[in-house]
């Protein structure tokens, strides 16, 4: 953890209030953390786009009675063995299954093995998130 | 589930090839798998828009040593209760957490405790992604 | 013009580094101004969330042989003629053209407008982006 | 042009009720117009990832009562002439201009140039649309 700084931006008042106004609806308590909260994210854009180490998520649901699947995700999985840190399974209805991989890599890789498993026949939706690995943010 | 139905599509043969060629490279083997995913994504969003009831899953990193935090991250999710079906944690460092949670709701009632829970003070980074719950998909 | 007012934030140290870095690799001058860009973003987010009145530039390219799309986009938008502020026209080669069309009313009009528009045959690719009319940012 | 070619897709019934109905809802007569701008989306962004040469419309609001902006605008295209082939401008009030860009160039330049231009002070806001150049699409 590295020490406090503070520092001051000059903005107009109307779009203070609007931004104010704005951030309040999303729950925000005090104006600091929101303004925080868009640099944090500017800074992880970054780590996406310069290929860094980065944690993705992995979301997708699929019928896991389509023959083999169950074996190809895992499969797909091992094959990237140390990339995979976690996977949650959680049965939506009698056909249909929700995953959760997680997974750390550079953010080429995460999203190159996302590309793949997304690709898999049975595979019927997903989508990848890249975030920070929580260091210096 | 609902029967097969084969449906035809006219296109020029250049841009084919060009389909052929990007979905190859992102793992398809086969270009009706990978015209159906475009379809579901297309019915996807249209569940979002229309605020039916969808799946959603947060990612996000904190800092558990953010007084606080861990109570206000389990009041969020007990206020709603029903919504949230798992939650899974993964230790990033000796102060980072990421977590996923799994929510099931209409996606204006996800977005909002979304919403919230990026909110809190101590949160760093967080996405969330809404998805299907499978059926006629 | 509302008058300048000052507002400071506090952050961690090597977030802010981080953040001069990514932002300097985009142009930015200074800090100030960045995070200005980002409030505003914010704002005009919201706008567009709460179906205020925005401006929008729909962009497309479309190929002007196809028979009777010109005739089609002419009157797509002189059903919306109060909506409709300038469309400039740009030749790719022979047959492909590009055309932004500038239009200003609620973001849930224009969009439904651009949808219209979109889905023409003959209209190959396109996408909208919603803007501030800039007053109060 | 490239000659048409026929291709199939066998999908759920119901999958494909619920993707009828949502096309319709955007504008679409049928539903093979509907697939074919779905695999042209995909062969753009394809275009875009891979670096290629791309169409750019960058829409920008700004405040032409801020000294020098002018001059740095005019500037920021001039040097790169022959990248941008027209701009249009909108009055929308007193203070705030709409501009428009259209540019022609690899993804990678045409994103730079947007950044630059984006991070000029006085600009408010602005986004980046990036699409085909019509061959082959």
């Amino acid at each position: 953890m590295s020490t406090l700084i503070r520092t001051g931006i000059s903005l107009e008042s109307d779009l203070l209030k609007r931004f104010d106004r704005a951030i309040q609806k999303k729950g925000y308590k005090n104006r600091s953390e929101a303004i925080r909260d868009l640099v944090r994210d500017y800074a992880v854009a970054e780590d996406v786009e310069e290929d860094r180490s980065v944690v993705g998520t992995l979301t997708m649901v699929y019928d896991h009675h389509r023959p083999k699947l169950t074996e190809q995700l895992i499969e797909a999985q091992h094959h990237a063995e140390n990339m995979v840190l976690a996977a949650t399974h959680v049965h939506l209805d009698h056909h249909n299954c929700l995953e959760v991989i997680i997974m750390r890599g550079r953010s080429s890789e995460v999203s190159h093995l996302a590309d793949r498993i997304l690709s898999l026949r049975g595979v019927k939706h997903g989508k990848l998130v890249l975030t920070t690995q929580g260091k210096d943010l």
